[in-house]
């Protein structure tokens, strides 16, 4: 079998899932609300079922979605992208990433990858054969320097994988770390694969910045995003990819044979959900970030270090200030099976030199499941 | 760019539909029925959308879909499959069989396919660093023969990919070449990765015999199926593999990276079809026969030499009799641009000494749809 995979865990967010099903524990591990997603675009789906397409649609995805895309973009960042020859759909964000990955990758690539790093990013690599150079951002600002970047990048450095809003840390960067990576890449002529599936969650008035809107990286930008990540549907498993014609007709080959195309009736739902006005996407900001605070309080008043969430469905407390004297995993496994609650440890998205320290808890749930969930960790630390 | 994947042609079956598409004409090309697929399937589908789980199943399907799978199987081949630890779901047939390959094939493998080879194959096996040794089937019969399996099996043979019912030929192969290529992969201890997503569309009261169920074969047979092709919902996009534990273990952890998981709602839909009644799959086959032999007989009544199709969507033609002095592709061109009817040449599924005479139909279509191709095609030869 393919050492690759072969000897590989399952993925630490399925593992967790299973250990609060195991435990009867509440899931703040693996990233999902727990409410059903909004109404509207269920019924769009369903009425596409009933009513629709559910043959096969075009391998692209359907002109409806790709064009529903391409606006979006438009309006939210005036990134003007044709629809038919620099969108494509994909089923979920993961095919997204993997079709990029193996689309720019090719034995003896270096290609750039920050610690934490989301766990499907490396088995893929290197199933490319491409060589992963590691690095490792920290807690608590998790910010990319130019000192780092330098230690990696150089001439062999095909791509570099970049998680922006930064899941597990929570993070949304700035301007300036952006053009900081962005001088990299264009010096060394690097192509950025860009993770953007948070981008729409996001708090605090912040604003994303997708990469491929820096200057100079319009044409060396690969960017994905997830529309089961901006519409709280995550089972749903559409997702998409833009970039410029060279970049996504290479990504589209793949793709051909990884899915070869994504279910229409869902592609037809989220193609209406993208044409949502902006106070839409204003409010479930606002919704998310009100259970972000509701968390952050809940755990801050028990006594836990939390390291306030800018976006994504994640916060992430510290426990280095508590003496506690166990790891990040040993924490998670204690609080799963004694006080019934699921997180995530955090130094499982590290290879080398983890970070051990902190764990991450999942905010998009429903006021009760937060409360019950303070209300048992209360005496955990 | 990936060299394995950026110089491919688009797949013949988008390019055809895109022929179609620019000539408007009738798309016999492509394998999808032209109505929407069963009511009863659709309508269970949309109140899973609306009343049901849409956020993240089980990375390996739900547990409902993985019992009524094999619960089907039990039924249809008593083929006793655990759905806990050997079956799972994928985001279609495509990429349960590049999660399959990519599990199985690492880097000097030598992998025996034959040809007329569907088109994600090569590819893949070429991604995962395999060596292809192709085989190559003949009209009219399209069967297997002991010296050719002799010319490439060897001790380097680490897997076998068989497609039955094979698509374009329309072939439902018989025990004889079942129990021929077990022989084989026993002797040369070869893992047989069987592309069956046509097993339930066969005709005239044939027995589909998966390869799974051959005496010996049952730790060395990852089996794959596609609910598209059941249950003629062909844009949804729900798959599945079956293979004993070893095997089933690694290809799920390919799938954790290529698509993570399936759509939740759609899954229950599948499960729920999986549940109809022997007679619900036995009138679809009868009704494919009508279509098939309506086809059959117009096509034959106005020239064509068709070699009569056992399974799957398609019938083909063989040209060779004709004189008509043109190859498959350009008999495909031909008829898309003068008559408006799209077809797809088999020279496509060749990568060597491609047949070069024979062309393909896709009968799955309304009568009204038949009849018009035929009248189009009218005085084509
Ligand atoms: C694919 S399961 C993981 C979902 C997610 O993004 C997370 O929990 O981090
Ligand atoms: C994935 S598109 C091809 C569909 C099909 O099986 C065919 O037309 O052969």
């Amino acid at each position: 079998m393919n050492k690759v995979f072969a000897d590989l865990p399952v993925t630490v967010f399925e593992a967790m899932s299973q250990a609060a099903r195991d435990n009867n524990a509440i899931n703040l591990g693996q990233g999902f609300p727990d409410d059903p997603g909004p109404e509207d675009i269920r019924r769009a789906a369903a009425d596409a079922t009933v009513n629709g397409y559910n043959q096969y649609p075009s391998m692209m995805g359907i002109p409806e979605l790709r064009q529903a895309i391409a606006a979006h973009y438009g309006r939210w960042h005036k990134l003007a992208l044709d629809p038919m020859t620099e969108v494509m759909v994909t089923s979920g964000g993961t095919e997204a990433l993997t079709a990029s990955i193996l689309a720019v990758v090719e034995p003896g690539d270096e290609v750039v990858v920050f610690q934490p790093v989301y766990d499907s990013y490396l088995p893929i690599i290197r199933q490319a054969g491409g060589i992963p150079r590691l690095l490792r951002l920290e807690p608590p600002g998790w910010r990319l320097t130019e000192e780092m970047l330098a230690s990696v990048f150089n001439h062999k450095t095909k791509a570099v994988l970049f998680n922006n809003p930064l899941n597990p840390a929570a993070v949304v960067y700035p301007r300036e770390d952006l053009e900081l990576l962005a001088r990299f890449c264009q010096q060394f002529d690097t192509i950025a694969i860009c993770d953007e599936v948070w981008e729409h969650v996001i708090f605090d008035g912040r604003e994303h910045i997708p990469l491929i809107t820096i200057p100079g990286m319009r044409d060396r930008t690969i960017k994905v995003g997830s529309a089961g990540k901006i519409f709280s549907l995550t089972g749903w498993k559409v997702g998409f990819v833009c970039a410029a014609p060279p970049l996504l007709r290479v990504a589209a080959k793949v793709h051909q044979f990884l899915t070869f195309t994504t279910a229409p009736n869902l592609q037809a739902a989220v193609a209406y959900g993208l044409g949502k006005s902006d106070d839409y996407f204003y409010d479930m900001r606002k919704e998310l970030a009100r259970s972000r605070d509701r968390l952050t309080k809940g755990l801050e008043s028990i006594g836990f270090p939390v390291l306030k969430s800018q976006g994504t469905y994640f916060l992430t407390v510290d426990l280095s200030p508590l003496g506690l004297n166990e790891t990040d995993v040993e924490f998670c496994k204690r609080i799963v099976t004694d006080y019934k609650v699921a997180a995530i440890p955090v130094s499982a998205f590290y290879e080398q030199d983890a970070v051990t320290s902190v764990v991450r808890f999942c905010f998009s749930k429903k006021d009760e499941t937060l409360d019950t969930a303070l209300e048992r960790l209360s005496d955990a630390v």
